[in-house]
């Protein structure tokens, strides 16, 4: 078998050549905040982007899936990826305000294992921060302009703001879930469906409406992107129990001892249990975290949030089938949602 | 004289006819954002906005400035203005989202009589309502597509991105100067630029490109936009230490009792007379407010500020002039620009 039909193997070459290229559309979008007595507010957004400062590098700049799943749509809906770049910096972009803000809102003091921005400097600097890297993203849109015909680079217009606003529904959502005490799986969905499938059923969109895709592919492209986002998001619950916390990045604390409420911890709450009485009674100690862990498994959580990415991400592959893609980089699109349900941070 | 051609008469009858369709138009771009299981969210937007919650209404809403400019100047620049209320929505809701924000990196109990959001909800969801109505701004946006050709829709696409980024810029400054103690007026233009000058230099831009209005116009009509921004702050300024602040609806307090570095006090402090003697011994109590108040005033800094105000607005009027405008609704905007350094709140 040649290797060129490795999904493994195609997928690494098309990170190996759209990576840098990522980096560089992405710093050439920063560029335009910059300008004279503005340094520290541009060293802000390049430390928040792993550009600057204390352990900058691939590590901090995270995994850059978005930006990915933007280019290998574009290439897979038959078109060429490199005019599609500006978009693949934009939805980065939002990600990484969403983030800043995120940390201030969860009250988070490490991010890629690095200090959050509210940390480093203070909350004012760091709303601000978030709120400059959101107009950079869809300034970062202009870059089309010339790029691809006027009416692809309006439909960029039009997904990448919808899709920042759902991010914003899912964020509200999240938020006003830390209140409430009477949360079940079902409330689980349309929050992570605003918080993490949003951008990425946008990114993939993007990827294949810049790529001149027909219109009734795009809703194809769109549940691909979800299905994969959502995968994703569920994964992340699962190693924010079960993953490791030196290599998630993250606060060294399982999501047990933040409270959060995550997929696992719904699940066991519905089988109303050991685990969930125990939960009912207050916060967890330190030193309740492995019965706790262990009570979930045994109740059956880690078996289901398995389950759940597994199928989300059979589902995913179906879509994008379904989207009759035109070129071998669909291959690249599939290794790229198995590597996020098998990541190990 | 008729009466029609009297600008407050022009003024006010524009503003009759402009502002239940700005209001209209708003809450149609808004609406994008209700949906299942967001009623609070959207509560917390529509509360922001004035439409509801107590103290709701017209003067909850403010000014509305920014949206008549916005279609002011695509009046005068010879268009039909209402195809063009999509874009005084969207800069109606950046300057919101930066009030929102402004608000909690401030630590403001009061915007326009009324709790701010934060303290009403609370500091995250005021920030994630902050950021709704920044994605709300751009996707309003899309609405302009099918009422004004492709390449006008992309230049408000590119117009207000860089606005929103430029009064990031402002509001970095403005955080970061809190902290200074050797800013001198010459420090305050770039800042007031950036968080005032931006936003305003786009609504009249927005409002002539949308119009139509020939390229070599439109810087004619940013700068008027801009040099009006400039002088409606300066005056904020003056109403912050000289103003009624029942009438203002900001907190009960002068800008002096909290240290504000607004402009009179920047010049001052560079007269370097009692008043900077005083203002460096430390934060001032509310029973020195009278004699430093006062003190401002013996050494100049009363009159300088309107001077200032007076002459941004002339030099307003003068790029007015050179934009040419078509129609006798820059009457009206001249009249709003007289306005804005004449109001007593």
């Amino acid at each position: 078998m040649n290797a060129v039909y490795s999904p493994p193997a195609l997928f690494e070459q098309h990170q190996a050549e759209m990576l840098p290229a990522i980096e560089t559309e992405l710093k050439a979008c920063v560029q335009a905040a910059y300008g004279a007595g503005l340094d520290d507010y541009a060293h802000m957004l390049a430390y928040h982007l792993g550009w600057e400062g204390e352990g900058h590098g691939p590590k901090a700049q995270g995994k850059r899936v978005r930006p990915m799943m933007v280019l290998l749509s574009a290439a897979a809906a038959g078109g060429d990826w490199a005019p599609t770049l500006p978009a693949a910096a934009a939805v980065e972009l939002v990600h990484n305000f969403s983030l800043i803000h995120d940390d201030i809102q969860d009250n988070s003091q490490l991010r890629r294992g690095r200090k959050t921005l509210w940390v480093k400097w203070n909350v004012a600097q760091a709303i601000n921060a978030g709120d400059a890297l959101f107009a950079l993203a869809h300034l970062a849109l202009k870059r089309l302009d010339g790029r691809v015909p006027p009416e692809r680079a309006l439909a960029a217009h039009r997904i990448l703001p919808q899709a920042s606003l759902t991010l914003t529904q899912g964020q509200y959502l999240d938020l006003s879930y830390e209140t409430r005490p009477d949360l079940t799986p079902a409330d689980y969905w349309p929050m992570i469906s605003g918080k993490t499938g949003a951008l990425l059923a946008a990114c993939a969109e993007l990827g294949a409406a810049l790529a001149g895709a027909p219109a009734d592919r795009l809703a194809d492209y769109r549940r691909f992107g979800e299905l994969v986002g959502l995968a994703f998001q569920v994964y992340d619950d699962f190693l924010g129990i079960w993953g490791d916390a030196a290599l998630t990045g993250k606060s060294a604390e399982s999501d047990l001892l933040a409270g959060k409420k995550s997929l696992p911890v719904l699940y066991a709450l519905e089988q109303d249990g050991a685990f969930a009485e125990r939960w009912r009674q207050g916060p967890l100690a330190a030193e309740d975290l492995p019965a706790m862990t262990l009570q979930l498994e045994v109740e059956g959580a880690r078996e289901y949030v398995q389950a759940e990415a597994d199928r989300l991400t059979q589902e995913a592959l179906a879509a994008l089938t379904a989207a009759g893609p035109e070129t071998d980089a669909s291959l690249a699109l599939e290794e790229l949602a198995r590597r996020l349900i098998t990541r190990k941070a």
